[in-house]
């Protein structure tokens, strides 16, 4: 049969289950429902509808006496419509509550693809925005926006814009409010950007944090675009994939969106149950139409191991998938002491992304976001931070690396 | 302080960690961000938006050595909109990603709740509709659906109402397709349904599957009442709950909403991360305006133990929540032998749903609907089920006991 199908792959831990008869229990019971009992000539009409078993790995556990399996079942494309919910509904709704399984992975046929136009500026269209193409980029956070008013938010603003950061988002828990409502941020905040700009030369993307009904999300985002904000950021778990796809999808939503991983720890932390993170925030992020995915770095407060960190970056990125790569974020306890290993994990095409390790600094907001830069031009250059500290110029760099240490790899 | 807050409850695990701290951090971490290191004056203006710790409750755990604690904070609703979406990003967006912690419990201010009307039906809407107050509800499942055609999902659809059920819903994977459309899948099996009506005298609801992209399934929703439709089915998880709200409050989306729970297993089984089944399928499904709320049983395949069952049915009837009560339907596995025991669970305020229990039945799909039917009658009467098997008219209860047994609280 050379129908589409679509994949996916579950780790089902279970100590005495036949693997094989639970994977086309799965195959037969998520598609067509019943298979041994139907008569000759309705198999032949519900063939093209049957999922399919295409491996069972067995795997002894960790503990002495358990065991799980890695199973893949492809699912025809003729059940379902080509959109997220539709595909995760057929795949994990039901399953998700049958045992201790996990939904590791998902492989889309072409034309399952076809309805997916990705990122719309991706890895290398955020760079031409801000053209930047020659190494990691720098984000920032603000340090605290609950409560503050728009001049607090522009001086905020500017400080970090002055200390040379390519992209500043939005906290992610900043919603419509009367402090600071969603145009007029965006008005003082890309204000402070350009009066940034004709002091530092450097071109800056301000994510604004797109929040409210669903229903006005797109609404909203013109309001942002028509007031100026040149990206936007988007908590994407608490609104469905199928959002971001559609938000992504919109020509008229004419700049980058950053996906923010909130609520992502609900579902990717148990070995046991719910979605793996490089699917959750790699796979999925992508394919939505995430331009930068944020996700937990492996050396913060918030911590991802690292193998599932290089993981999401793979997905994120892997040439297979025909959509644009989207930008990593890896996010929280990044300090300037950290970029020569985040730059051996992640390579140049990362973005560092810091808040306390900006704002932070002995010597201010814009020293923090500096010695951020000094540290990214160190080590490109093979030169070691503590060299680089010494260095005439690199002041800011020395009093980060006197604060919070480095870590050379 | 009198301000309006919302609070959540969460359960943390840690060996080691100082919870009181670990309390404060989140208070203030999740809110204004620092508080110790602001200058007095600053505090006066930020105290309003300052989160507070309610409670923190040491446990020791189930292994030696191991310890968790219950944590509640309270949230001031001048920081966030008045939206699910906005409440889970703030009390539990980066949180969720931060060591094992397990979303327990909300709780809403007055102010929060005036943005939800809740369910537009609820428990005694749905028994208005069907003019059934007395008993508790019959639902069944369509026994396949993939790949049938038209006059096949009728026909199923005609021998499920002649067997006296009071709601039929769509299987949560029927996607829009050529073979049975919305609209036409609406046109027949709400003419099957009349027919059934004209000679069971008796009414019904049909739950038909909303599904497709986001942002037009309002319109769906229309065109599937347009054609006749008198109920929805909603896999709300994968949409969000925010989706659920916009479409419950449409005053021209008139007719009940069941809430399937597909994907809710990535959610809520571990007992270190995601979210409580009673919140995620309890107390959000019904803010969010669910008429009836599908969730695992505890009795079938797809199994969820009965005390966090009973929690679930308690946050979709709790009369504490100033919204309608959603009808409960505890789902998987459910065949007659099981009525005396979900009567003595949940009480007559529950849909009894089945579908192998119905389809399965050796007389037949309308036989099936019959013996459920037989088996509530006689445990609203105190008569044992096989008392009742043995009574004239019930063989069809009798074959089904034979088959499957019964079960005797």
């Amino acid at each position: 049969m050379s129908q589409a199908v679509c994949t996916a792959t579950y780790r089902c831990f279970d100590d005495k289950a036949d693997f094989q008869k639970k994977a086309l229990g799965i195959a037969v019971g998520l598609t067509v429902g019943s298979w041994t009992d139907l008569p000759e000539a309705r198999k032949a009409e519900m063939e093209k509808h049957l999922g399919r078993v295409v491996s069972v790995e067995e795997h002894a556990g960790t503990e002495p006496g358990t065991r799980y399996a890695d199973i893949v079942i492809a699912y025809p494309d003729v059940n379902f419509s080509r959109d997220i919910p539709a595909l995760l509904v057929t795949v994990f709704g039901k399953l998700s509550m049958d045992g201790r399984i996990k939904l590791l992975d998902l492989g889309f046929s072409a034309d399952f693809l076809s309805a997916f136009p990705g990122p719309k500026f991706g890895l290398e269209g955020i760079r031409d925005l801000l053209g930047v193409h020659d190494r990691p980029l720098l984000m920032s956070i603000f340090k605290s926006v609950i409560g503050h008013d728009l001049p607090n938010l522009r001086e905020q603003f500017y400080k970090q814009a002055l200390g040379g950061v390519d992209l500043i988002k939005d906290d992610e828990i900043l919603f419509e409010n009367p402090l600071t409502p969603l145009q007029k941020r965006v008005e003082v905040c890309m204000e402070a950007a350009r009066a940034a700009e004709s002091e530092t030369g450097q071109k800056l993307l301000y994510a604004v944090n797109l929040t409210g009904p669903t229903s006005k999300l797109a609404s909203q985002a013109k309001l942002a675009i028509a007031s100026g904000a040149n990206a936007l950021l988007f908590n994407v778990l608490a609104y469905g994939f199928d959002v971001l796809h559609e938000l992504s999808s919109d020509p008229e939503i004419s700049v980058p969106i950053a996906a923010h991983p909130a609520m992502a720890g609900a579902f990717y932390p148990s070995p046991h149950y719910g979605i793996s993170a490089p699917l959750l925030l790699g796979k999925l992020m992508r394919l939505a139409g995430a331009d930068l995915a944020l996700f937990p770095s492996p050396y913060g407060s918030v911590v991802m191991p690292r193998e599932e960190n290089l993981a999401v970056q793979a997905a994120l990125i892997d040439p297979a998938l025909p959509v644009r790569p989207s930008f990593p974020v890896p996010s929280a306890g990044i300090h300037p002491g950290l970029v020569p290993l985040i730059l051996r994990d992640f390579g140049t095409d990362v973005v560092v992304n810091a808040g306390g390790g900006i704002h932070g600094h002995a010597m201010g907001t814009a020293a923090g976001g500096q010695a951020f830069r000094q540290a990214i031009t160190a080590t490109m250059n093979g030169i070691s931070l503590p060299d680089a500290a010494a260095q005439p110029g690199n002041e800011a760099l020395k009093t980060a690396i006197d604060s919070w240490g480095h870590k050379q790899p």
